[in-house]
């Protein structure tokens, strides 16, 4: 089974509180790390839960609100101060390069990497990541500012090679890819050995989707259908809805509504406001929308099965 | 007994680890709240300790490691969230004010208050603060970069009233600001009466220095002389002064040397190096030097009595 877990490092609101951390999770896909959203003191939560800086080099920030990358600096600096040599990736909606630049132009003369800012914006979905195995595109969400999701999709894997098979048939090395990708073998005496006695189907491919912080925005149901896991954002209980609205958030229902809409195979929910000491409530409202969602909590881990 | 007391919020050093905090400190003089140094995390340490924001009016960096200042964009939002009004003012080396500024220019759309940025030079001893009761002076340090500390100081206080004397005396309220201020009281029938019998002495005014980052620097001694408490820097084991001096740091002998040849009241080490993990050996050497030393450690109080 190929590895695809996340890791909830923090799931508070902007307000501080002793109960969450603000927003930052991290994505493993085949143990490589994928940041989403970096608040303040996430690069403790990332000793905490044992995962390694080195093999993190790409971040993706959601929007500029202050809880969602304020722990961008630490975390660059600290890197530095381990002599990283790999380059950091970092995207983001437009104007988080600025706002860095004068703290970056200060570390830049003893930097022992480079750190390299993408922007994009954030009214259509826009592929901005692609290597080998996953593709990572914005999700248009509405907030007081230019904000988006981040939809993370693996690619199509190549079959898998019935290596007794090979063996029998005397394959050479050379035809494996060919095989690999779907294609028959033909014996010195002609006889056509088809691909599927050869091989057997690709992995399963995961998908993820990351939706903080925005209004209830039925559209996301759409881009996000049928994903393994959703995390939406869920910072008011439903009694709250004027204020989530006032505030370009959702409640529980509605991000369940999206879980529901999109079927979903699992959703978890956070970004709770300060306001509220029972995170029990907001489940139960969550779950009489849609069963299978779970509470976002610092540290837990949810892994995608095959 | 006027209220004279540290809180340590932070006291490891720059790279993280599990077990301390990065730079920060609360020094609360009657109930007004001083914070020296802000580094990652300060602002949930503050809520812990359960330190009320709207006490906090000035804050003082050291020097611009982000270890000890990254810490205050988010303490600036999240005081901005909580509708501050009153002005809050940063005291640093030059420099810090156009590293923030594009984080103030985009959150200055809507802020609830002003933050004034006060800068200046770390070679000479410098008073940046005065109110009523207290002082603030720089001591230069010697770092990497531009670097002091803090010496507070509270000013001598008025003389204290004995109410059943003028009582007795019969003594006009407009006359009771100068009986503070030391003056004798003149009957109508010519007889005088002595500050002495009419008042007790003023409170016993209290002192601390703050020094962190610092190689030993002798001269520190000097400045210091004779404070209640002194928080002074050992990043570094005695066994490891060459890292010491290749850093710009100090050992817990070099931390203990100072408070002895200063001859403070109590010293307080801290800035520990990641590399520890036992701080008992901290302690023990500096307690060698300077039997009166107490480890720092996060929530840590130290309240000086009269």
């Amino acid at each position: 089974m190929e590895k695809f877990e996340l890791t909830i490092l923090g799931c508070g609101s902007a307000k501080p509180t002793l109960r969450h951390n603000p927003s930052s999770q991290i994505l493993n896909v085949r143990d490589k790390l994928f940041m989403i959203d970096c608040g303040e003191g996430t690069q403790l939560q990332l000793c905490h839960n044992g995962l390694t800086f080195t093999r993190l080099n790409h971040v993706f920030i959601s929007h500029l609100h202050g809880d969602h990358w304020f722990g961008l600096p630490g975390l660059i600096s600290t890197m530095n101060l381990y002599n990283r040599t790999a380059e950091l990736h970092i995207h983001s909606p437009h104007g988080l390069e600025e706002m860095m630049k004068p703290i970056m132009d200060y570390c830049n003369y003893d930097m022992s990497y480079q750190v390299f800012f993408h922007e994009f914006d954030t009214l259509e979905p826009t592929r901005i990541f692609e290597d080998r195995t996953l593709t990572v595109t914005t999700i248009p969400l509405k907030h007081r500012v230019p904000c988006c999701g981040f939809l993370f999709r693996e690619k199509e894997g190549l079959r898998h090679i019935r290596r007794e098979m090979i063996d029998a048939y005397e394959i050479p090395i050379a035809y494996i890819n060919n095989i690999k990708a779907g294609a028959d073998f033909v014996l010195p005496d002609g006889e056509v050995i088809s691909n599927e006695r050869l091989t057997t189907p690709p992995s399963k491919v995961h998908s993820y989707a990351y939706c903080s912080d925005t209004v209830f925005r039925p559209q996301i149901a759409e881009q996000v259908r049928g994903v393994d896991l959703l995390y939406h954002e869920a910072t008011y209980a439903a009694e709250d809805d004027n204020r989530a609205v006032k505030h370009f958030h959702s409640t529980t229902v509605q991000a369940a509504e999206i879980a529901r809409l999109a079927e979903v195979g699992k959703l978890v929910i956070g970004h709770f406001s300060a306001r509220y000491t029972n995170d029990q409530q907001l489940l139960d409202e969550a779950k009489a929308v849609f069963p299978n969602t779970v509470l976002a909590n610092e540290n837990l881990r949810v892994t995608i099965d095959d």
